[in-house]
């Protein structure tokens, strides 16, 4: 049986802002399976951040996306038929399959998903995922919070944020989230229980942060950069600890903007920490696990922004770039 | 007896460049000592990148030097006269007395120095001195290189880099020292035995650290800051340490440099800690006893630019801040 695939292709480098015509929309013919391959149809393809730094060519943690190909992505979906031992029909895996219908694998990067009953697939790109353990990693790994501190969490709303947030609450920290706009900064106090939320976009930052943060900050949760960490850094601790997972207001500035207030690292004696998730792997599973119970058991909520089909897959990544998301960003295929 | 004591007092604070229109020199007859006290006749003061830092009305790991008042730094001496029974006469004691002849202290900021054969007590203040230990902290503590990583020292023809970059050959590792002028990078190399020095003076800093660092750079201790700090971070492995001591090119600006390379942090997982030598008293007597050792037999080498007289501290000051000493600054008082 011939199947047709839906494919999103990198069609061409973003100068600044991502737009839809970087990218290109193909259908094609799915090949038979060769030996010991898979084919999954996809349920879900997650859009993230980190996406737009691979869509430029420059050197990052992994190669650049590749011109012309099927753009990067993680999926969780369905195994519709195997040539491989290690997966069955009707086997629920999440790998980096990319932004397509179906993809085939020779199972060397899909992972099996233990489901967890009544959570929806889709957890497993998000709070039970790459996301859920990037806010693990980075917080308790790295910021190592102790009951009674001051924990900030930048893109609190977003999918690793509000994670990272609700595990630093479960401490016995104060939390402050920073967020942009009222219904997210609503949202992040009064459904996932941070202390304060600071709207960045209502142009009281620094004061609002002041305010915010009387006893300083001893955590930054820093995955945006730019005048936030600015401020973040005018409100330090002695030995405040910053995890560094991202820099998404520098992603589309063609020139960075310079880091003004390094010398309080020095004098605050802080520790600034740039970590990828994808090195923690020997931790991963027990993390995910972990995870998955607290959000079964309704300890850790979360939000999920949905967008319906592969083809408005490019308008949700960019509106996620902007911030117009709620929670985790992902994409319905099938 | 009544005693005049010379003394270098913080006239006013500088825009910039210090001036030596900065400091008023004076002279005061010292009191009689009360209940408790200890009268020191300073042998040495030690001249310091961070008393720049110290001479701003800013927010610092310690209060600004007061105007009007003794500025601020450590000094060795000999116990002259004492109310003390902790302290006899003749004992040699370091602290931050300031610059000035005489100090007189209640004993609580002074340490009896135990002084190893053969050695000037002019070490106490270097490289068995804060500086040292400095150098030992950050390379061993904080930057933990491995026999074979590439470490890269800024500053390292100066007290702390010169001891750091020495401390790293002895681990195994290729060193790469970088300091101003061709007479100090023939020191570092020569005499010190660094693998290779560059001259950023050059103007060919960018490119000369790519030749010198083949395999990247894996620990970069920093006491500068600026343009050499960006060169670093183009060139940084995955998990690369900088321990950072100070940012020199930075304290007499009025604007400091943004630093444009802060995504260098996140895409290589790099560990950037500041830190102060102070924060470590608890294992400073151990380390300041082993350098003392490495310092007698010959292990480690150290040179020292000695001003001489009180008056001349400003000049030297200034001169250090531009780079014109070799290894330690120092004023000889006695």
């Amino acid at each position: 049986m011939s199947r047709t695939n839906l494919q999103v292709l990198l069609a061409n480098r973003p100068t600044g802002w991502v737009q839809e015509s970087n990218f290109r929309i193909v259908e094609t013919e799915l090949s038979p399976l060769g030996a010991g391959e898979v084919l999954v149809k996809n349920q879900y393809l997650s859009l993230d951040p980190y996406m737009r730094a691979r869509m430029d060519d420059v050197k990052s943690y992994a190669p650049p996306a590749a011109l012309g190909e099927v753009m990067v992505g993680e999926t969780v979906g369905v195994v519709i038929e195997s040539q491989n031992p290690q997966f069955q029909v009707n086997d629920i895996v999440s790998g980096f399959l990319g932004w397509q219908q179906y993809g085939i694998s020779d199972g060397s990067n899909l992972n099996k998903v233990t489901v967890t009953e009544n959570l929806p697939t889709s957890v497993y790109l998000g709070s039970v995922g790459m996301p859920g353990v990037t806010a693990w990693v980075g917080l308790l790994e790295i910021g190592k919070p102790q009951p009674g501190e001051t924990v900030v969490i930048s893109a609190a709303s977003g999918a690793v944020g509000s994670i990272a947030g609700q595990l630093a609450k479960s401490k016995g920290c104060r939390v402050v989230g920073i967020a942009g706009g009222k219904a997210k900064c609503d949202y992040v106090v009064n459904e996932l229980g941070f202390d304060v939320c600071i709207d960045y976009k209502a142009g009281n930052l620094v004061a609002d942060l002041a305010q915010a943060t009387p006893d300083g900050i001893d955590v930054y949760f820093e995955s945006v950069g730019g005048e936030i960490l600015e401020a973040v850094l005018a409100r330090v601790n002695t030995f405040a600890r910053i995890p560094l997972c991202g820099l998404v207001s520098q992603y589309n500035e063609a020139q960075p903007a310079g880091l003004r207030s390094l010398i309080s690292l020095l004098f605050n004696r802080v520790t600034l920490q740039g970590f990828i998730v994808g090195d923690y792997a020997d931790i991963w599973p027990s993390i995910a696990q972990q995870l998955g119970q607290m959000i079964a058991s309704g300890q850790l909520k979360y939000n999920e922004t949905i967008a319906e089909g592969l083809e408005n897959a490019p308008a949700a990544f960019i509106g996620m770039l902007k911030g117009q998301n709620l929670g985790k960003q992902l994409v319905k295929l099938a």
